[in-house]
């Protein structure tokens, strides 16, 4: 579709930045949003994070991307006006955006809550809606949203440092309480030290779990690790004898990384019956040696984010638990830099674009 | 060990077939057994399957073989025997050996009647005992065995079909159990119609679920399976449209193939949150694409055989469910035509060797 055709086919204008092809660079875009339904929100964008998924998908890495491409799907906003059927929400609260904004709504897993599972289910971004338009995501000034896709953010909550949450910390608690690792004593290892990594280390503190971060930073990172995450110790993942030393030791690893990777040391590092967990969106096939698994009843599992329920149940006991993400608060033209930055795993630990303060109109 | 050692290396003289190196090839064999201690258990050899892994282990194909290597542990026989101290059997009683004979008795595996996970579990056959002596398995006349490494086998249960009973039993049943697919109405796959797989659908038979049952064998098969297995429907694992079209379809799989496959075409049939269970003994590493996993919250585990509690457990529940392997009986001296049967998956659905009627002293 012609950009310009993109700016006229919704009602109400919007803009933000978007990519054009698989250079994934972002520029200013103008296009437009769907009018509210009965059932919608919208909502003026206040923060988003930016996660390494809309890189992936800004560079097509997936290739499925559908440009021009408007990344962002840990959207934090303050609703603006809501459609008459509207229950939950009221112009002026505070609400968050997660991965994704529609579902089927009558299958086994959107009845059990488990709308993350449904097949159907449409991505904020980069996705086709039920209307065949393209969904765009949260760097960009405005959003338009179903109500049952909307979390709440509470009291406690610094904003900016919600920019992470939607996604994030659905993400970051699901793979634990899914896979009954989130009791007290137990011994946790995260790989990768990014913006899910250190959320979920945060959360796994919160259950009284021992931690041992496993990254490939250099050893100087140790002890910030140590710090900041309360994290009880680390493991350089590319020292073969730092792997092998404490193997069979761990209850469950949850594996955050989503760049090529070996998961056989970590297999190695589980006690029997150990869970690895992947979340991070890892593209070329593993490497899975059937043996330890077998002898030792280890299991390869993964998980995706989290459904809206469980996504709003783990922002209220965030605040409760002091748990927040440790965030980079950046101005919207510097989204190229901090894609860059990204790529190279610079940042502690997540960027959060300031869409409301920087973010200028083209026209 | 020179042979002649073997023979004397304990006091109580026992025979057998061994092979002799990699050709697998098995042929009578002198030996001895150790003497009865205050806790084991002598006991005369009856019956004993064979199981894929010997065949393995007689060739050498997971590297580890020791030679001589005595076969069997799926060993049926009678008490002939008990040492001072033991408690749960007597001289006449009907007893079973299955994968392993010793453990540690002070981990947190063996503590939870996991011995089947204690990493120094001592195994029946082809592995080091305490005192550094080779265990041999039970294609020989007699063994000595720690009453804790002993089952009992319940009236009701012909002592042939038990063969395969210590290890398949404990095998086929755990899976299911550990991985939450015993629950009446799930549908779960079983992949390979040998020994271990036709004892998966018995017993998921008797938990009320659904089965389909995945195999290469040609489609005249699919009569048989549904007729004597019970199965609900049958898939030809080398046809990829009768793969494809059941997607997302299973609750579970088991696959007890222990031939290199792929593991990618049997993900794909499980619904989200469903979980493939590996027991087959696959040597070579799979590929295991991520995304699936993660995308569908689905997991790749295993299981092996079943702790002595466990084993006990199923042993007693077969006959009140009335479910039976089917096998077939074979003389001692048909074993090397049994291997070479086996590994054309040519039989149904278990070769037990009539130990006691058929194996002849060689001096």
């Amino acid at each position: 579709m012609e950009a310009s055709q993109v700016e006229f086919e919704h009602p109400r204008k919007a803009f933000g930045w978007a990519a054009r092809d698989s250079s994934g660079l972002l520029s200013p875009f103008n296009f437009s949003r769907r009018d509210i339904g009965e059932e919608d929100v919208a909502l003026e964008v206040l923060y988003c994070g930016i996660c390494h998924t809309d890189l992936h998908m800004a560079k097509n890495d997936f290739g499925n991307s559908i440009y021009p491409y408007v990344p962002g799907h840990e959207v934090i906003g303050i609703v603006a006006e809501v459609g008459s059927k509207v229950e939950k929400y009221k112009v002026g609260d505070k609400v968050g955006v997660g991965y994704f904004v529609e579902s089927c709504r009558s299958c086994q897993n959107c009845i059990d809550n488990l709308e993350n599972y449904c097949p159907k289910h449409i991505l904020t971004q980069g996705d086709k809606h039920i209307d065949g338009t393209t969904t765009y995501g949260g760097y960009s000034d405005s959003m338009v949203v179903d109500e049952h896709f909307v979390t709440r953010i509470p009291e406690g909550l610094p904003l900016d440092g919600c920019g992470s949450s939607s996604l994030c910390w659905g993400y970051s608690h699901s793979p634990l309480k899914y896979y009954g690792l989130d009791k007290p004593g137990l011994h946790v290892g995260v790989v990768g030290l990014g913006g899910l990594g250190h959320m979920v280390a945060k959360f796994a503190k919160t259950h009284g779990l021992k931690i041992t971060v496993i990254s490939t930073s250099p050893p100087t990172k140790k002890e910030e690790a140590i710090k900041n995450l309360g994290a009880d110790s680390f493991l350089v993942s590319r020292d073969p004898d730092q792997m092998e030393a404490p193997k069979e030791t761990l209850d469950g690893i949850i594996d955050t990384v989503s760049a090529d990777h070996s998961i056989v040391p970590l297999i190695g590092l589980l006690k029997s019956h150990g869970k690895l967990v992947l979340i991070g969106a890892i593209e070329k096939p593993l490497e899975l040696p059937p043996f330890p698994l077998i002898l030792g009843r280890k299991l390869v599992g993964g998980t995706l984010v989290g459904g809206l329920k469980e996504t709003q149940e783990m922002i209220d006991f965030s605040p409760k638990h002091n748990v927040k993400p440790e965030i980079e608060v950046v101005p919207m033209d510097y989204v190229n830099i901090a894609m860059q930055r990204l790529a190279k795993a610079d940042v502690k630990y997540r960027f959060v674009i300031d869409v409301a303060n920087t973010l200028k109109p083209t026209s």
